[in-house]
């Protein structure tokens, strides 16, 4: 089974970008260890990108690829993007949406979610721990459909 | 006369999409029969993007190709992108915004086009002849022009 | 096959009413040009009232006299009427929306409207041009229903 | 004792419309279980209009005729008829007012009412028998006053 | 020179609608008042009606009757309707607007007016001396253009 | 059949409490009262709790005792909880609510129920008679239904 | 009888200020007519000030002076100032509030008044000829009271 | 390592309750699942309550008890109490928020989280799996802390 | 004299809770320095408790029990509790309110009070010095009254 | 040890205005017993302005002054002055807020105060009572600072 | 060429006031560093007040005076002053507003300016180094204009 | 010193695009005026996107590239991108926002900046200049800091 694992913009810079917040964990890190926490249960391909235009490219990519579902960190785009939304509704893919900070405690705008009406659930406050939970969470979901 | 035809996020994938709201036809589909359907007025060249960055790109570029005017059904930058807006102004070219389904009866957050007040007029709810009416709206609009 | 073509409040002055946002024709030069386009696919009825009961009245009229469908221009009703929206949905005719101005780019009170919601689709901006295009998109959807 | 019916628009095509909300009997078939209802306690007159002008004449007509209160459905123009309000204001006759859905179930714009206000009380959801009802709230609110 | 003065809904009741808020003149007594203080100076018309289709209609008639302007006391209507401002619009009278009570210390919803913004001005709060004042106004308005 | 008449915060001190606007009986009276009212119809079993979660524990022994519906008047509560909704959705009783004074001509919160959704209608503003009315109308719906 | 009549910030500028809104005619032009107009009827004192301070203390002064009434046009503080509304209220004299251009056609902020729910009444859109129905409404007031 | 697993009203009634939306698991099913799965890290508490002062007795009583930490679906609660928020910020035990259904696609009201600002994160859409990835989550965030 | 002094939920952890903020002091210490500060002029009963509707009951039993007047620190109830606040209405005693903290300098959520429009006043950022001006200004109030 | 007392806009007419709500004592009068009330403790200068400058000139001097702490009733400036507001932040000096009337039961515009975020601490409500409770309140603060 | 360079209240304390945020020079220093800067170019004028009808004052002054342009920091009165804004108007000079701090990241009542609309141009968060670049674009803006 | 110029979409249509409002400049233009001027101070590095994505990539370049901060006209990226507002906090450069047009007096969507919170400070209005007025402030600030 196959899963895509979607990061959105500036989280590149994992690692390096407001560690109190975000911790000191690179991106390359916390993937490496989300592939080899679930190597006996399924394979994660990764995208990273700073374009919404990109994601969404990747989103439709995954369907052609036989992904069974997504785990996302939209990042900033979580706020503003209708599109991305618009790409997991047409993919019709169970996504699982994560957050590394608990945005429900953060800046009104970063409140409001386009995705998660969309996803089957959202995880968020957990840092990079929060990966590995949102994966057994999708692969719970896929299991029970 | 040349025309150009633009599509915004997701449209590639119609066909597919949640048929029930968006139809069986495939954006080639559409496209071919528009194409044909004007044949003898006009050129109708046509794009689609998932990058807005690229949609804007695009829009410059019909004003140096001559273009006349626009058919552009924005998708889920309607609602989010300012840079498009700025964009048609900035040509100046006489734009016509079209959607497949009733915006209008859509999500709250669809029932606002950042795009509107700056087109000619706006056509929503009549699926993929949306298009040809688009069109004829345009052509229409630059004959009295 | 019968429509029934329906104009709200004020529309009865086209022509004399603020010639530079609404043309210089007349209503009945509107009409007579849409009749006559339409002759060979379609007898178009048409009714303009200032007072709200009195289309709503008509529209109930619409379903006895069966009429196939209803081409609206609410003028002013389109902003403040739920009666002629549950008019609408009670005698259960497709309808189609059509304002002769940009209704998006005016005043905000003027961009939201109660009838849009149970109208197939809405067209706007192309002046008394939307006519013409609104009954086609009429005819189209009647014939894919 | 003389009471008046009102009734709004549109509910003159009671039985006819979306039967699934609002039931399949006729208006004249609740008027007239309810004018049997209470036919021994008072004479119930009843009016139904399409126009929120004629719904004012005829409420103050009412106290020309010396009606002793009032059950009024305004079904569409509860949300947007200040006049109405107004006229039960300047008659100063008991008013009772009725819906038959739940009008706090439905769209948002349904659930604010300009007649409550002015109304001695509100009975909503019980369908054709909240006519009943009505009128025998507003019976014991007389008997009291 | 004719000018038109124009009633709105409940205003019929004049004198015998609560009382302490609009004094115990009838709409008569009111209008005859005026009709004599400027008989030197204009022959007022008279309107009343609880329709707004009708007091549009008696608007677009005060444009064919040659009226220099409009008094007008929208009552109820002020707040709810589009079609009343859009018909002053289109008949491009100069029209001043009166209210009996001073509408900006009743309820919130009463402090908005759908017509002040196509009025010449507003005079609010002195009773039916207002009717005087309003008049005195559109002749000096009518002077200076 | 049987029935469970629920009452909310503060209603215990009926007959003593603002008597201008809630009436002089006690409590005691006014159950009584509709017992009598309706003894050869149904039993009516009554509770009264100034405690949200007692209301709520209380919905859920409905149930189990087999009621055929609620009669609930949440007073307070009506406003602010959630949980009596959500315990009325999950007992799954058609529920209606009632009120003594008209809440929709009283404070602005006042004017919000978060139960009026999940009941099949509301009734306010006849005083202590309105509990009449409304096991009236649950008898009506449950014969129906 | 002594009235008072008040100006506001900026309102020293007339004649210079804005023109094409505001007309040509100084504030000592304005004043000077309207002291004359009345000259039979009333003794007008003058006071224009920039202060919000000092526009306090001249009501209250007022106040002591044994004036009878207040005309005021508050221009900027008409939507800023409560000190000026608690001014009003305070030495109780009825209160004629006026403004040369139409406010309620102006910019939002414009709309609000804190002032009019104070004030017998408002007058507004008439230029300077507003000041005469200011004094004569007052007078009017006064003979009633 | 101790560990407080609080359950809010209705919640008691799972199984039972629209399991359509809540599957159709009891409270007792789910929690001795989580205690299993976790017997070998911690021991878990479990309370349900419907009462808003009883969960937050219960809070209190988990600091003396020499809890860990605590995993609360505050269900309904979770909208309108700072009650319970205020008592997590009191005893200040790191908190981790879950919800069965994805509360973020269900009503407005549902969407805002009294909790959340005061939790280290919130798990939401997972049916009662997500108890499991709650705890896990919350065992994580102890161990890094 | 008897007065009754009531304290909301979680205030029973003072002096553990967040001292930062609201102190060290433990509530018992905070209740006996007024008990003690006020002997000579008053009996001063004290309840806590985190539960809403005993707080209601307890001040039910307040009027029974022949208080004088009550001062309350309502916490985290302030801000959503309409019961308590028909609770003080309904038995009609004098009520103070004070507030440890300033909450007109905290959260938005805390600066507005269900409780205030029904008390004598309110009192709120001087800690525990608090309930000491609250009882002297309710002592005050009661001897004026 | 020596404090100001400052009073805003209006407070100079105490006594006169409205005595309903603020009470038949002179400013002076009350000054003078607040002044005598706290003669063994603390030197209290007073300052009344009607203009908003003065004040923010006199919060000024106060630092110069050597003043410990300000007592404050700003009256109509509490709720649009932001210069007093920064006068207070800027000489740093602990302020406590005092109302006559409770202003949390007024005009909704009187419930948010620009002071009180930078003010120790609010007292509504206790009529001319609240200033000794204010210099008693500030005077416990000085204390324990 | 004679500018006027215009500081708002509270600025006087500059150098005393919150340095963390506004820096430890005083205004003169300040002052003089604009007017050194800037000799070789134009004469620079200063004025500060506490006193918005002062401010107003000095800047009609600035007219009568022959000034060319005015800098502007209006501090607290930036966010609450329309007569600073008519002023601005009214005299018709070009005017750049500067503000010490970035406004815009500031509380939400200080991101709202009513001077921007009305100013060629505004600068924010340089601290005092934002007067000379404000004078600098003042300087450009005349001689381009 | 190295610096970066950033030009957010459709500023590339500069000196093309509605002059009257951006002037007849072009971007390189521009660009080389500011180089030239501040080649004694530092060096320059220009990049202008359409594309959000590529704006975000460039503010990570330019951490790597040693730049020492940034000056960024985010142009309709302003209002809409939480991205770009992330990136410059997460490459932790000083960042000076600048637009040519007076965003504060256009449409009430250009007036919010997502970026301002982030950036130093803002410069607007001043045309082409008010670039070199930011390189400028941001020189000023990186030889303060």
């Amino acid at each position: 089974m196959k899963l895509l694992l979607l990061n959105g913009p500036n989280l590149n810079l994992l690692g390096t970008r407001e560690p109190d917040i975000y911790g000191r964990e690179t991106l390359d890190d916390i993937i490496q260890a989300v592939v080899n926490q679930f190597s006996d249960h399924c394979v994660i391909e990764h995208f990273q990108s700073n374009s919404e235009g990109a994601l969404v490219d990747r989103i439709h990519q995954a369907k052609l690829d036989g992904c069974a579902g997504i785990v996302i960190n939209p990042a900033a785009y979580t706020h503003t993007s209708v599109a991305l939304r618009d790409a997991i509704s047409s993919v019709d893919l169970p996504t699982v949406e994560v957050h590394l900070s608990n945005i429900h405690s953060r800046e009104e705008f970063r409140q409001h979610s386009f995705i998660a009406p969309v996803a089957v659930g959202q995880i968020s406050g957990f840092g990079s721990l929060g990966y590995g939970l949102a994966v057994q969470a999708l692969l719970n979901h896929l299991q029970r459909a």
